[in-house]
C-alpha cells in the first residue's frame, strides 16, 4: 500500500516534487532546528491518485488520522476539542505544489474549531472574544473556499455589524462576534450548505478542496501557458496552529535575511502585533518595521536575527520567510528564497561568497545578467515616486529629469543653456538624431523595444521609454488624456520600468559598478565566448572597450550617415544627379575616413566590423518627400541590393576604411578592419560584392571580409554563401522579423497583447527565439562551418547582450556583440555559459 | 594519341557534347540523307587540349590536313587554290559549342582564299566581281575574328568606295572592289597585323582564333552567369563553302518546318537571292517569303518541303534550318529545334502527335505550362503593331484596348456609355478595385509581378501592365516623357509582352482552347496532384471550375471586404466604436453568408479553402489617414494576430461559413467549406484559434480546420503546429518575402536590375525559389507529416500556377492552388510531372 502522509520528521530525504514547495521549506526548516508548529504532509502523489479515482486513496483518512494523533501527543491537545482545560488543537491547511501556482486553493486556518471547541479555546485563552473570532474566520475561510461561497455574502455581514458598532474588527466584542459567526452559520444555511460540526469532517472536506483545486480553471490555464504538467498534483500541509492574535506579545511577520532592495546584510522585513497573517494581508493595520522590535521585544529581535543567520547558513541564500509569536514565543511557518532588485543581487552574491557561504562560482551564476546595465544607472526612488503619468516599454535603462522639447531645435535652445531635455515625439527618425543626443531621456507614443528610438537611445547609454500608450504628441506639445505637456515642462522617466512621471522625481544614482567588477573578474575566467561590441563612434568605442569589449562586432555606417551636416551630402549622393554624387562621394569619403580612423584608433589592436550601408532609403528622404516611400522599407531597396546597384557607393565606404586603416599603420598602431555585408539573401551577391572588394584589397591590404546573415534565405543557403567568406555575422534583429513576419516598429499593436495573454512567451526583438530564429543560426552555424572550416561566427542583433541569448550563442558561436551598455551583461552571461559547461 | 578530327560520315555516334550543336545537326541531317556540303568537325576535346596547353594537341594540324584532303576529295576541288579549271576550295569555320553561347567567334566564310586563289576562282566562276567579292568578305572577316581589327575600319573603306560610286553593294565593279581588297589588306598592314596568303596558315589561325574565343569576356562572363561549366570547350565546324551569291539561281534562305508563329504544318521561312547568309543578317536587302519560290523556283520549293517532312521526321520536331542554293542546287548548313509561340506549341504538339511522328506523352511533355493562358487571350497583331508607347512588366496575359481613365468615377461614366476602359494608376490599392472591375485592361507606374495590381488583375482575368518604368500618373492624366495622355484617350496595351500603344492596335483573338482541350484530355491521366483555384467570387469559382478547378484553394476574405459598398462597414468593424463595431458586423455576417453560399454552391461537391481575414490594415483606411499608416504593413497587425486580438470578427466570418454551408446542405446540396489560418508564426497561435473554432463547430457541425504555412517561423515550427490542424497551404507569396526580406511592392526598384545582372536566374515572386523558399516548404511539408500523419498539404501562393513550382509541389505536396487562368497551366504541369514520373 502507498503510504501519502509524512511527518515532518518522517519526511527528511523527500524531495520538492513529493512535499510541494511549502512542505519542502517546512522538513527543511524543521531539520535546521527552527522552531516549527507540528506539522504533516499529505504528498502531491495522494492527489494525482485522488484526482484519478475521482475519490481519496484508499487509506488517506487512515493515515491523516493517524497523523493529526502524532500532532496530538507533540502538541499536548486534543484535536477540535478541548480537554484538560488545555486549548483544542487547531490546524491551518495550505495547498504547496512543486511549482508556485496561483489559482489554486490557499489557506484555511483555525480548522477543527466547532462551536463546542469555540467554549473549550474560550476557557482555555479566558479569551472569548479571541474564540468567536477564531471561530468567525473558520467559518468565513471554509464557506468561502471549501463550499465555495463569495466572499461578499460574509464581507456583508461583517461590515453591517461593524457598521451598527461605528468600529473596525478589533472592536467588536465577543458577543458580536457570536453573533457574526452565527449569521454567517445562517448564511450557509439559507444556501443549502452545511458547515461540518466535526472536526474531522472539516479536515477531510478541506484536503479534498485543496485536491480538487488543481483543476480549478485558472489553475489550468496557469498551467497551459507556463507549461507545468498537468499531473504533478499538489501536496497538502496540515500544521498545528499558532496563534499571532493573542494579545500584544502576539504577533505575524515576514523576515529577509538581507534587504531586498540593497542587498544590505541584516534582519529586513515587517511585524504586526496581535494579528494572524491575514490581516496583514488584508491591509487593515499597517505593520511595523521589524528594526522596532529591537526596542519593545529585544530578545524576539535577536532570535530572529539568529534565525535568519541560521536561514541562510541552511538554504545558501537570501530568505523570506514567514513567522508567527504565540504569546512571546516564535514559530516559523514558511521560507522561499527571495526576490531582489539587480543591485541586491550583485551584493548579495558578492558577499555571500566573500563570508563563505557559497562559492565564487555560485556568486557568479546567481546574478541574472539581464540586469546589470541598470546597474550602472540612476534610478528614480521608489520611496518618495508619485504616481506616474504614464507607462510605456522599458526600452533604454536609466532615470531622468528634463524639460520637455519636441524638436531638434528646441533640444539645442535648452541645451546650450546648460538645462537638461526630455525629447518627446511620436516615434524618432533619423531626422531627431541631433535631439536625441542631446537629451538625458527620451520618451516616444509608437514603437517597440527595437524600434529606431530604442536602439539609438541604448546605444547612446540615454534612458528612454517608448511606445507609450495614451501620449499623443504633436508639433510642440503632448496630451495625456486631458492633461497637456508643453515645452519647458519638467518630466522624470524611468527606462528600466518605463514609468513616466510629471515634475522632477528625486532619483537614486547608480551604485554597484565596483562590486560587479569584482564579480565579472571572478566570472572572466570561464567565458570562452568573445564579446565584442556595437559602436559607431569613437565615444562609443572608447567606452566599450572600457566595459570590456574585445573589439567592435559591428559597426553600422549608416549611423554615420545620419549626423546633420552630413545629411545634404547623403542626399545628393542618394538622389542627386550623376555630378552631385561624385561630389558628394568625395566628401562623405572624408567623413568617413575620419570616423573609421576614430573608431580604429579607440579600438587599436582589436578587431572592427564595418558593415557597410544598410537603411531603408526612405530614412533618408528629404522631409515631404514621403510619396517616394517604400511600401514596406524593411524589406525594401537597401543593403547589399543598393551598394550592388550602386557600387560607387560600396568602393567610397571600403576605401575609406582601408585608407583610414593605412594612415594608422602609419603611425605605428595596430588598426584591424573587417567588411561586412548587409541584408545578403543569395550567394551571387557575395560573390559580386567580393569581386569589387579584391579590387581594393588589390590595391591596399586584404582584410577579413564577411557577410551578415539576417535574412532567412542567407541561413538556408550558408553552405553556399560560407566558401566566400571569412566570418557570418548573425543579423538577430533582421532575421527575427522576417522570420517571425513581424516588423519591429509596428509589432507594438500586438506584441504586448501577446505577451500578456502568453501566446509568447519572451518579446522574441528582445530574447533569442530559439526555436525558429535560433533553429536557423544553428542551421546556418553548422552548414557554414561544413562547407568552409574554421569559418568565424558572430551575432550582432540586439540579442548579443541579452542573457538567454548570449547563452545560446556560447554553444557554438565565436563571439556575440552588444551594445556598449549591455557588454557587461553579454561577459557575465557568457561567463555563467562557460561554468555550467565546465561544471556538466 | 586522342582522335580530334572527324569526317561528317565518320562523327556517328558521338554525342552533342563531342561535336557541339552546329556539328551534330550536321551529322544528322548527312545522315537523314540530306544535301549537306561535305565537312568535318574539330571537337570539343581538342579546344580542351588546346585551352589547358596553350597550344594545339600534338597531331592536330595533321589530323587536320587529312580532313581537308578528304574535303578535296569529295568535291574534287584543290583547297585554296584552282587546279585543272575548277574552282579552289574554299570552306567555312564556325564555332558550335554543346551549349549556345553568345561572346564566342561565330563564323569566318570563304576561307582558303589568296590572291592566287581569287585569280582561279574568277577564271573557273568567269565572275571576277564574285571572286573579289569573296576575298574582300574573307580579308575582312578574317581581320575582325582572328585578328581583332575594329569592324568600323573596313565599313569606312567600303563606304568610301560606295560613296565614290554612288551605289549599293552589289553595285561595285569587279575593279572597285579588288581596290577595297587591297585597301583593307593596307589596313591590316598598317596595323602590323598580316593576313596570311597561305590557305593553311588561315585555316590554323581561324580554328585557334575558335578555341580562344572560349575564354572571350563575354563568352566567360555568359557561362558564369548561366552556370555552364569551364571546361566544356566548343567543336569547330569546316565545311566546305557553297555560294548563293552566284547568281539569280542561287541564293540563301531560313526555312521552319511549321509556321512558328501559329503551329500550322507546312513550309515556312525566307529567301534571299543572289546572297550570302551574312547578307540576310546585315539587313541590306529584304527576303521574300518562302512562298514566292513556288513561282520562279517550284522544283526547288518542292525539293525543300521535302527537306522540311525529312527533317522533321528524323528530329521528331519542328525544325528551323539555315540552307544554300549554289547554281540551283540546294545545301543544308544548319538545323535546329524552332522556337515558336504558345498558340504553335500547342498546335504543333498535337498534331504531331495525330499525324504519328510523336507519341500522345511526347506532345503532352512538348508544351511549356506556363504559356497556355496567353493562349486564351486576345493579343496584339504583330503584324500590325506600330512601336510601343512604353513597356512594363507583362502582369496578366491578353491584350485590351480602351479609353484611358484614372478613377472609378471615369471607369464608371465610360463603362455606362458601353465604352471599354484602361485604368492607368500609380499603382492600385484596394480603393481601385470598381475601376478595376470595370476595366479591360489596367496600367501601373509602379509595382512588380505580384504587386496588387499584377495579383488582382490576374484574378480577374482582366490584362495588365505593371510597372511601366517613364510613366508619370497625375490625378487626371498621364505622361510619358512630353506625351501627355488624358482621359478617354485610345490606349492598347499588351499584358503578355508589356507592351502598350498609343490609338487603337489590331488584335488577335485568343485561339487554340479546342486544341488545348485535346492536350490536357492525353495529359490528364498522368496528374496526381490536386488542382484547386484561387478564388474569391462565385463568378471566379464557376470559371476556375470551368477551366477544371476541383475545389478552392484560397479564397481570400478581405477581397470580400473590399467591394465598395461594404467598405464603410469595414472601417466602423476595424476602426469604430464598440456600438460600431457590433452593427457592422451584423451587416458584414450577412454579405460574407451570401458570398460564401455563392461559392459553395458553384464549388458543389468539392472543397472551398476559407482564409480568414488577412490584409495590411492600412489597407482598409480611410482616405486621407495615411499617418496612422504601419512602418511596414506587410510585417504588421494583420492576419492570425488580428483575429485572436479581435475575436468577433473571427467568430463572424467562421459563423457565416457555417450557416451558409448549414443552408445550402437544407436546399440538398454538397457544401465543402474548409477554414484556414493567416499568417501564422506560432503554434500557439493555432491552439487558440482552435479553441474558438471547436466553440463553434460543437454548434454547427465540424469542417476541415488549417492553417498557411506563410512565415518562415511556421515552416520552421511545422512539426508543432501540424497536430493542431488538418492540413498546411503553403502561402509562398508571403513565404518567399519573408525569406528572401523583399518586399513584392517594393521589388521594383532592384530585382529587375538583379535579373538582367542575373544575380538572380528567376523572379522568385514568379518561379518558387527552390533552395530557399523550396527547402522551408519542404521541411514543413516532412515535419509536419511526421507529428500528424496524413496531413494534407497544399499550395496556394501565385507560384501555385507556375509550371516550375508546380513541378516541386507535385513531388511531395497532395494539391496546387491557382488563379482561375492559371488552373490549365497547374493541370499541365502537374500531370507533366506524373509523365515523368511514371517514366522514371
Amino acid at each position: 500500500m502507498n503510504r501519502y502522509v509524512y511527518l515532518l520528521e518522517e519526511a527528511q530525504g523527500l524531495d520538492r516534487d513529493t512535499l510541494g514547495g511549502k512542505g519542502f521549506g517546512l522538513v527543511e526548516m524543521r531539520r535546521a532546528g527552527l522552531p516549527v508548529p507540528p506539522a504533516f504532509v499529505v504528498t502531491t502523489g495522494a492527489c494525482r491518485a485522488y484526482l484519478k479515482e475521482g475519490r481519496p486513496p484508499e487509506g488517506l483518512w487512515e493515515e491523516v488520522e493517524a497523523k493529526v494523533r502524532a500532532l496530538e501527543g507533540l502538541t499536548g491537545k486534543a484535536f477540535g476539542r478541548g480537554a484538560d482545560g488545555a486549548p483544542p488543537l487547531l490546524v491551518s491547511v495550505r495547498s504547496g505544489a512543486p511549482v508556485s501556482m496561483p489559482g489554486m486553493m490557499d489557506t484555511i486556518l483555525n480548522l477543527g474549531l466547532t462551536l463546542e471547541g469555540v467554549e473549550a479555546l474560550a476557557r482555555a485563552t479566558q479569551n472569548p472574544r479571541f474564540a468567536w473570532d477564531t471561530f468567525r474566520r473558520l467559518v468565513q475561510m471554509y464557506g468561502e473556499v471549501v463550499l465555495g461561497v463569495e466572499a461578499q455574502a460574509f464581507e456583508e455581514v461583517l461590515e453591517a455589524a461593524k457598521a451598527r458598532r461605528g468600529v473596525p474588527d478589533a472592536g467588536l466584542t465577543a458577543e458580536e462576534l457570536e453573533e457574526v459567526a452565527f449569521r454567517y452559520l445562517g448564511l450557509l444555511g439559507e444556501r443549502g450548505l452545511d458547515f461540518p460540526m466535526d472536526p474531522w469532517a472539516q479536515l477531510r472536506g478541506a484536503v479534498e478542496a485543496v485536491f480538487r483545486s488543481w483543476n480549478n480553471p485558472r489553475a489550468r490555464v496557469y498551467r497551459r501557458i507556463y507549461g507545468i504538467p498537468e499531473d504533478l498534483g499538489t501536496a497538502v500541509v496540515v500544521q498545528a496552529m499558532v496563534f499571532g492574535n493573542l494579545g500584544e506579545d502576539s504577533g505575524t511577520g515576514v523576515g529577509f535575511t538581507r534587504n531586498p532592495a540593497t542587498g544590505e546584510k541584516g534582519l529586513y522585513g515587517e511585524y504586526l502585533r496581535n494579528a494572524q497573517g491575514e490581516d496583514v494581508v488584508a491591509g487593515v493595520r499597517t505593520p511595523e518595521p521589524l528594526d522596532r522590535l529591537k526596542d519593545f521585544a529585544p530578545g524576539l529581535y535577536r532570535e530572529l536575527e539568529a534565525t535568519a543567520e541560521l536561514l541562510e547558513r541552511h538554504f545558501r541564500d537570501m530568505q523570506d520567510f514567514e513567522f508567527t509569536v504565540e504569546r512571546g514565543r516564535l514559530y516559523l511557518l514558511q521560507t522561499r528564497s527571495g526576490k531582489r532588485t539587480a543591485q541586491a543581487a550583485v551584493r548579495i552574491a558578492v558577499e555571500m561568497a566573500e563570508e563563505g557561504l557559497i562559492t565564487r562560482e555560485e556568486a557568479v551564476l546567481r546574478v541574472d545578467p539581464n540586469a546589470l546595465p541598470a546597474l550602472l544607472k540612476p534610478a528614480v526612488d521608489p520611496a518618495s515616486a508619485p504616481l506616474p503619468l504614464l507607462r510605456g516599454l522599458p526600452a533604454s535603462p536609466g532615470a531622468a529629469v528634463g524639460r520637455a522639447v519636441f524638436s531638434n531645435e528646441a533640444a539645442e535652445r535648452y541645451a546650450s543653456e546648460g538645462l537638461p531635455v526630455i525629447l518627446v515625439r511620436p516615434e524618432t527618425t533619423p531626422e531627431d538624431i541631433t535631439g536625441m543626443y542631446l537629451s538625458q531621456g527620451i520618451l516616444t507614443a509608437r514603437g517597440g523595444l527595437t524600434s529606431h528610438a530604442a536602439v539609438v537611445a541604448r546605444g547612446l547609454g540615454v534612458p528612454a521609454v517608448v511606445g507609450a500608450e495614451g501620449l499623443k504628441v504633436e508639433e510642440d506639445r503632448a496630451w495625456v488624456g486631458e492633461k497637456e505637456i508643453r515645452e519647458g515642462d519638467l518630466l522624470t522617466l524611468d527606462g528600466s520600468t518605463g514609468a513616466v512621471y510629471l515634475g522632477e522625481v528625486p532619483l537614486l544614482e547608480g551604485r554597484g559598478a565596483e562590486l560587479l567588477e569584482r564579480l565579472l573578474s571572478w566570472a572572466e575566467p570561464y567565458r570562452t565566448l568573445g564579446v565584442r561590441a556595437n559602436a559607431d563612434t569613437p565615444e562609443d568605442a572608447r567606452r566599450a572597450r572600457a566595459f570590456g569589449a574585445e573589439g567592435i562586432g559591428l559597426c553600422r555606417t549608416e549611423h554615420m550617415f545620419f549626423q546633420e551636416e552630413r545629411l545634404p551630402w547623403v542626399r545628393k549622393l542618394l538622389f542627386g544627379s550623376p555630378e552631385e554624387e561624385d561630389e558628394a562621394l568625395e566628401h562623405l569619403f572624408r567623413y568617413q575616413k575620419e570616423d573609421f580612423k576614430g573608431i580604429l584608433r579607440a579600438m587599436d589592436g582589436l578587431p572592427v566590423t564595418v558593415r557597410l550601408l544598410d537603411a531603408p532609403l526612405h530614412e533618408f528622404l528629404p522631409p515631404g518627400s514621403e510619396a517616394e516611400r517604400e511600401a514596406n522599407p524593411m524589406l525594401g531597396f537597401r543593403g547589399i541590393r543598393f551598394l550592388l546597384l550602386r557600387p560607387k557607393v560600396f568602393q567610397m565606404q571600403l576605401r575609406a576604411l582601408l585608407e583610414a586603416a593605412q594612415e594608422l599603420k602609419r603611425e605605428g598602431l595596430d588598426p584591424r578592419p573587417e567588411v561586412m555585408l548587409p541584408l545578403v539573401s543569395e550567394p551571387k551577391e557575395v560573390e559580386r560584392a567580393k569581386d569589387m572588394a579584391q579590387a581594393l584589397f588589390a590595391e591596399y591590404f586584404p582584410i577579413p571580409f564577411g557577410t551578415m546573415i539576417e535574412t532567412p534565405r542567407a541561413a538556408l543557403l550558408a553552405e553556399k554563401i560560407a566558401p566566400l567568406v571569412d566570418f557570418f555575422s548573425f543579423g538577430t534583429n533582421d532575421l527575427t522579423q522576417m522570420t517571425f513576419g513581424v516588423s519591429r516598429d509596428d509589432a507594438g499593436r500586438f506584441l504586448p497583447r501577446y505577451l500578456e495573454e502568453r501566446i509568447l512567451f519572451a518579446d522574441p526583438t528582445e530574447t533569442l527565439d530559439l526555436e525558429g530564429v535560433g533553429r536557423l543560426v544553428r542551421l546556418a552555424a553548422e552548414e557554414g562551418r561544413k562547407s568552409r572550416p574554421g569559418l568565424k561566427l558572430g551575432l550582432c542583433g540586439e540579442h548579443g547582450g541579452e542573457a538567454k541569448s548570449v547563452l545560446f550563442a556560447a554553444e557554438f558561436l565565436d563571439y556575440t556583440s552588444a551594445s556598449p551598455y549591455r557588454v557587461l551583461t553579454a561577459r557575465l552571461a557568457a561567463a555563467q555559459a562557460g561554468l555550467r559547461k565546465v561544471r556538466a
